[in-house]
């Protein structure tokens, strides 16, 4: 393809993704492809002969398009969302038009990103430790919040064995709780180390206390183990949940060689919003976080992947990280005058995914994107006033920020037993889950089964709230009968 | 930013992207900025109000193009190259499209992974049990080939493990060569375990050999040590250098339990071509390899990041990486009918990296891929006739594929003892890497300071080899002058 036939195919490119979100909304979101329906639609081979980019461009469309169960969808309320703006697209079209594998001797990648993190730690009112200008703490881009995790136990790691050399690694331990992101879990068999999963309760929202971290490490001091890093969390997959860091960093004070985690990775970007910044725990995290981390690709408004990650003390990344051969040696990378990202995470190539977030935080603006968070947050509101208004929705949890968890308990049926209503939150379910326009996602909470309902998607209206209300209890109404039935 | 917006700012990043390539050849290779010209040039906070796009276009004209430093320059010899197709840009553009976590829920994207990594194993001409089609093995786009050889050693540990119960973390060795990649001791730091680099000669044009490794396997089982894996190379880094791996394999038969990791990550691609098959060790990787990395995103024509690893048991992944929480649950993933590509990589979410390697491999056809790397090796044979044929130029190992390693002998110095000889060197590149128009990196292989030369950027023609060649032989003639005076 020469420069022409780009300049074609791009301009084609851009005006389909016009056509695509001009009829998103009446798009499916969820996929009807079967699966294997793309196996079967592709030949076992690469072709033996080039083909004309038309006939590619097409099958992008056919072929494709409707497999791909769009995030973006305005009925989408699965998961988390996943940001996709204009502006971040257009980053990743720049950045993908000079494709470097991000070395410090490329110096715009380089100080861009120390830049944005930089803008990004104060639009979430961050301690000036976690700032890039400190050249004491710092602010990188990692892949996701997994990385950024497995990034601070092993730094946590590093550090810990450098204060107390001799120990095992089999007698180390990572504390999460039992509604930890499954990134803790992942970490500990990534690293071959221990994790323990530390009880959390309904009565306190499944928050982790600090009494409950101050038995643990009594417990696990006492069986000659050596608990290194709490992986803390605010805003859980499942439930929003908010542990407490206040009373973790008060606990932690004794034990100083346990390195804070804060997994912020969905609702940490709630602190660009004052009125969050009490329930997302901003003082805490500067005041006991060792590490802190949010996804500004999952409802920053800036397209996967580009998972923000700041640390108080940059030196604990290099110390465990820093391998410098010699032909990667710069003048300037050694004079030390620029951040060297690959000592900051686990691999050493890097895409250029600060320009995203630099178009995005340019285009918004704090205040566009404190509209952006605030609007999502008062349209879960407004589904939260509708599920506390309804005799047969109850919420499980108290809701967080723009999600709600919440399940079918007739009014009829109060003393229900978990077991039976489980069943029929599960057939309820089903029937959501097989509809392709709307997504909700369930989970289990301590034995419960519950449904999770997310709002994040920019294109996502009070109508669209009004409009998966009503299929809501339709369905909710066909699984109530039907379980009736079974009941009886 | 709204849809008709999107396409006036898209139309026009097409179209600054055709100006850019235009301008490709007459722009500097090594970016000439100062460090910590952009921290200057940009405000320490994002604006409060939201701007007009096009300041951020010019802006990103005006301040980051400057700072890029392209790997496509048709004068870029360093380091290995970094692929840029406009295919392949389109292909990231429609990807971050509909930005997604890359979930097995999403059909497309999994589908056209577990295909295209098969259209890549047949490439390459991989034994059949590292298809996906298999059900056994399988292939899977990782970030890096860091990631590839974490994932590897992950795997390789919990292997090991399994099959010896009670073996400490701390007595487990991984074997790399001291010509190994860094990312075989940055795995090591990663997961905290020993990693030991075998010496490996000159004599051997640095490639470890199957004796070598057998005293080092004897030598540290006799120590109680546990080695689990070695990570063998097509091609290192400084020299091209390709490990015996028919003699490494044969070894290993007598140590089953050692996972052998081929590491291809730059001379991979030349497996698409048959008369490199066997320089490539293609019989050897096939019969011995666990798994093996190649990245699409070096010299295989797809924008970074794209790095292939297959393995030929996807089980040794999947119980190394396998943690599955409710709220992931899925359909067709409970049942098994769709990979779930999460648990063949260290964290959770993935872009959809597959729909540019798919878009170039379809445009370029396995005739337009084998093409592309036959010109840039026959380039590079060009350059070594010239070496071969200066009398003050030598060629510091054999040429490898695309890349030579070369240094200034003046022949009036026969006898000159090394450390001279690398202070002219030095001197040498201090001058060549002064320039804006050439780019070469240097390396040290066993304490002789040595220049690499690497084919690899699309535009590279014989003109560009010419031209590098004159601009080399003039700044050897000042250097050689500078140095006899010193010397004198």
């Amino acid at each position: 393809m020469d420069i022409e036939q780009f300049r074609k195919a791009g301009y084609q490119a851009i005006d389909r993704i016009c056509d695509y979100y001009y009829s998103l909304e009446q798009r499916p979101v969820v996929s009807q492809v079967q699966p294997g329906y793309l196996r079967e639609a592709l030949p076992e081979n690469a072709p033996e002969k080039g083909e004309d980019f038309q006939f590619i461009a097409d099958d992008y469309q056919k072929l494709i398009v409707p497999g791909m169960s769009p995030w973006q969808h305005p009925s989408f309320f699965a998961f988390f969302p996943t940001a996709g703006t204009f502006e971040s697209m257009l980053g990743d079209l720049y950045s993908s038009s000079i494709p470097t594998p991000g070395f410090n001797v490329i110096p715009a990648s380089t100080e861009l990103e120390a830049v944005v993190m930089d803008w990004g730690a104060k639009l979430f009112g961050l301690d000036s430790r976690f700032l890039n200008s400190s050249e004491i703490g710092g602010g990188v881009i990692q892949t996701s919040a997994s990385d950024s995790a497995l990034v601070a136990v092993v730094a946590a790691r590093a550090r810990y064995i450098r204060d107390h050399p001799g120990v095992k690694q089999e007698d180390l331990i990572l504390y999460t709780t039992t509604q930890t992101h499954s990134l803790g879990l992942k970490a500990g068999i990534v690293l071959g180390l221990t994790c323990r999963a530390l009880e959390v309760l309904l009565d306190d929202q499944f928050a982790l206390r600090g009494s409950t971290l101050q038995d643990a490490l009594e417990e696990d001091k006492k069986r000659g183990k050596h608990p290194f890093i709490i992986i803390a969390t605010i805003g859980t997959t499942s439930s929003g949940a908010v542990d407490r860091l206040n009373e973790i960093g008060e606990v932690v004070k004794t034990y100083p060689s346990l390195w804070i985690h804060v997994d912020a990775a969905w609702a940490g970007v709630t602190l660009a919003c004052p009125e969050f910044r009490e329930i997302a725990m901003l003082d805490s995290i500067n005041k006991y976080a060792d590490s802190f981390c949010t996804n500004f690709h999952k409802w920053g408004l800036v397209n996967f992947d580009a998972s923000g990650m700041w640390v108080k003390d940059r030196k604990h990344l290099t110390n465990a990280l820093d391998i410098t051969p010699e032909f990667l040696r710069s003048k300037h990378g050694d004079a030390g005058t620029v951040i060297d990202y690959r000592n900051w995470h686990l691999g050493l190539g890097r895409r250029f995914r600060s320009l995203k977030l630099w178009f995005v935080l340019r285009s918004y603006g704090v205040e566009g994107f404190q509209k952006y968070i605030r609007s999502t947050i008062q349209l879960n509101d407004y589904f939260v006033k509708l599920v506390r208004s309804s005799p047969t929705f109850h919420l499980v949890t108290q809701p967080s920020f723009a999600l709600t968890v919440f399940r079918l308990v007739p009014a009829s049926s109060a003393s229900t037993d978990t077991t039976a209503l489980n069943t029929l939150n599960e057939s309820f379910y089903s029937r959501i889950s097989a509809r392709q326009d709307i997504w909700l996602t369930q989970t289990k909470i301590n034995g419960v089964f519950c449904i999770r309902f997310a709002v994040g998607a920019a294109r996502t209206t009070k109508e669209h709230i009004d409009k998966a209300w009503k299929l809501l209890n339709e369905e909710a109404e066909i699984a109530l009968a039907d379980w009736v039935v079974i009941s009886n």
